[in-house]
């Protein structure tokens, strides 16, 4: 049976050349860059030069880069290393209702070190108000934090645009945004959109899984979370993984080297596949809207309208989403019930009710996820799947 | 030329089957353990496995194993988690002068937060006194953590016998071993030993770099130090590593499958370098005993003598540590300046401080450290490059 991997938000195929370099390296440039000699030398070059590929995409100094083993990792240095460090300053907080729990939860864990953390809510197409943004930044505000791309919807929030009014409204507000889901996706130039931080994460852009990078400003003031051997400036520890920033910083290239054909056609496919399944009976996309017939083809016109190029949040009415999730495993089609990053929880989706989803469809709803090594034949047989399926599963819900 | 990499405490050419393994699950069986379609059902089952094979090679529970990103995590963890969940029975901590940055800064941390430290001092071949550590545990002691094999010079801690007497003198402290350089060396069964936990890295067992692990019994009350999708428990969230956690059970599993015969050869290998070595004028050995001649070949014999099997530490009179190391570099040779671990930092090495080395040799110290693709040839070329290079690099010293 060929696999329809549909769950690209999860996590994705590691890149082919990515696997190759990264073996090359850990079984032959194996070398501590901590090492004064020519194997450690070797390997520091390999970190200078992902460092240099990273921070030449952002637009950024090399030495803003710091190697993190995760998103999640990047995410809790971004806010404790802040907050704890600028306490004196301000203690309090502001995210949205829909990010990812590796800031919800630090948050929380925040929230019991004694900061007031203000929660934006969004409107129904997931994305906040600016205006509720600006209200809420204070003289105390010492960081806001604020998700690119939604992972369960695709939301996309107006970066620059909360970027500029947060200085506007506090120059001393640090901004961070949790870019896991956007990077590669979309452009980002920190410098010109007022981003402080910039969460990122190997293993949803091709690369390998344990790796991640946080931009920093140099201008940030930051306290470690974990303490060691004094690595990277003493912000984290810890020999650096050099096969895997090697492996991430050369699939990072590499969507940004093919960026407007392969985002494109993300979009197109995105388009087609919604286009197509909304004429299923019961079937609805959230966080979307319709695309007028005359659109240009084009990445900028069609993301007015589609949000993400990648992420669908389907709802099919009266089918549970686990059933519908195992009707198309048995078709060799991976989707995602709600957030793969949630594991196991059962609890509904934050984000579906922050967009005020009718209650019956929150757990009804999946989630496509595409790739760059998705191709058309992937929807065409993804949308005939869930044609044959849905009506079968309805008769089953009825008869029940 | 051919390279002699005789700097295996720093890091470790990963084995070619773990290299191919990980490749394979990097670009075949890609899927996020959290999925709940087929891909992650197999990423969940690498998981499961690997920590089967640990679980086993210690003889502790499976579900004792949390995956963590690099032994620097693991200490991190292990001190910071308990020290701050349980600071309420008590704020004395434990350790010794001779721990790795990882332990010795993070002590540093909890002593901003409030909580006291005794740092226990070692004799003259780097191995605590259990008199002293008796003395020193009290009613408040809430940890101790000690090292196994020291990175430095090698020594070997009563491991077993501290971890008895701690339980008797205190049974509500902790125990926690850094087994960074002492995992795949020695046979370890924290159950029998008395430890609650015990932190090992990947990249130092032929394994990948950015991945370890931390062993904690299920009796430990502990607190994560990040947070977010709430992944193992909780309390280490973040997409598990999948590719780099088989690959360092895959590892783990062959260095004790073939235990007996590679840890004798390592030992075989040490012996001969120390007798070889310290014929040339000048050169010294730290922290062994010269082996007697009647003795039999066998792991148990050898380490009476030799303490680790792997870690060779050697002052030469009159010459400069860097010096010395890229003079052996010029000929292919890859040794370390102190330990690797505490990056490029030109302080005297706080362990061969503490053995009361001669002031005059504590820049004067490289270490060689062994591993399992070393061979006899390996040790011949190392000692006489260094016949050839130390006189005539005294030569140069007595000129200037």
């Amino acid at each position: 049976m060929r696999e329809i991997y549909l769950d690209n938000s999860a996590t994705t195929r590691v890149m082919p050349e990515v696997a190759e370099l990264m073996c090359n390296i850990m079984t032959g440039d194996y070398g501590n860059p901590s090492s004064m000699h020519l194997k450690g030398v070797e390997a520091e070059r390999y970190l200078k030069n992902s460092r240099e590929k990273l921070a030449s995409i952002l637009k950024v100094q090399e030495k803003e880069i710091l190697f993190t083993s995760c998103g999640t990792e990047s995410d809790n240095i971004a806010l404790l290393g802040t907050a704890r460090a600028n306490m004196r300053r301000g203690k309090h907080l502001i995210t949205t209702k829909i990010e990812h729990p590796a800031i919800l939860n630090t948050m929380k864990q925040l929230e019991e070190e004694g900061f007031e953390v203000t929660y934006l809510g969004v409107d129904s197409y997931g994305v906040i108000s600016l205006t509720e943004l600006e209200e809420a930044i204070r003289e105390d505000t010492i960081l806001v934090s604020i998700m690119h791309i939604n992972n369960e919807i695709g939301s996309v929030q107006p970066i620059a645009e909360a970027g500029a009014l947060i200085k506007k409204k506090n120059p001393n507000t640090y901004f961070h945004v949790d870019a896991v889901q956007s990077f590669g996706k979309q452009k980002i130039y920190p410098k010109k959109m007022n981003i402080d931080m910039l969460s990122v994460s190997g293993h949803k852009i091709h690369g390998p899984k344990g790796i991640g990078f946080l931009y920093i400003s140099d201008k940030v003031k930051i306290k470690p979370v974990m303490f060691g051997g004094g690595q990277q400036g003493g912000l984290r520890s810890g020999t650096e993984n050099v096969p895997s920033i090697a492996g991430m910083a050369l699939a990072a290239e590499y969507l940004y080297t093919n960026y407007e054909e392969d985002v494109l056609k993300l979009y197109l496919l995105k388009k087609k596949f919604i286009e197509e399944v909304t004429k299923i009976d019961g079937v609805s996309v959230n966080g979307v809207k319709v695309v007028p017939e005359n659109t240009e083809n084009s990445i900028e016109a069609l993301a007015q309208y589609l949000a993400s190029p990648h992420v669908i949040s389907v709802s099919v009415k009266e089918v549970r989403s686990e059933v519908l999730l195992h009707s198309l495993e048995d078709k060799g089609i991976y989707v995602s019930a709600g957030s793969a990053c949630s594991t196991h929880k059962r609890t509904p989706s934050a984000t579906l009710v922050a967009i005020g989803l009718d209650k019956p469809l929150l757990e009804s709803t999946v989630r496509f996820s595409l790739g760059i090594y998705n191709e058309e034949q992937d929807i065409d047989d993804a949308v005939k799947a869930m044609s044959e399926i849905i009506p079968m599963l309805k008769m089953y819900t009825r008869k029940r």
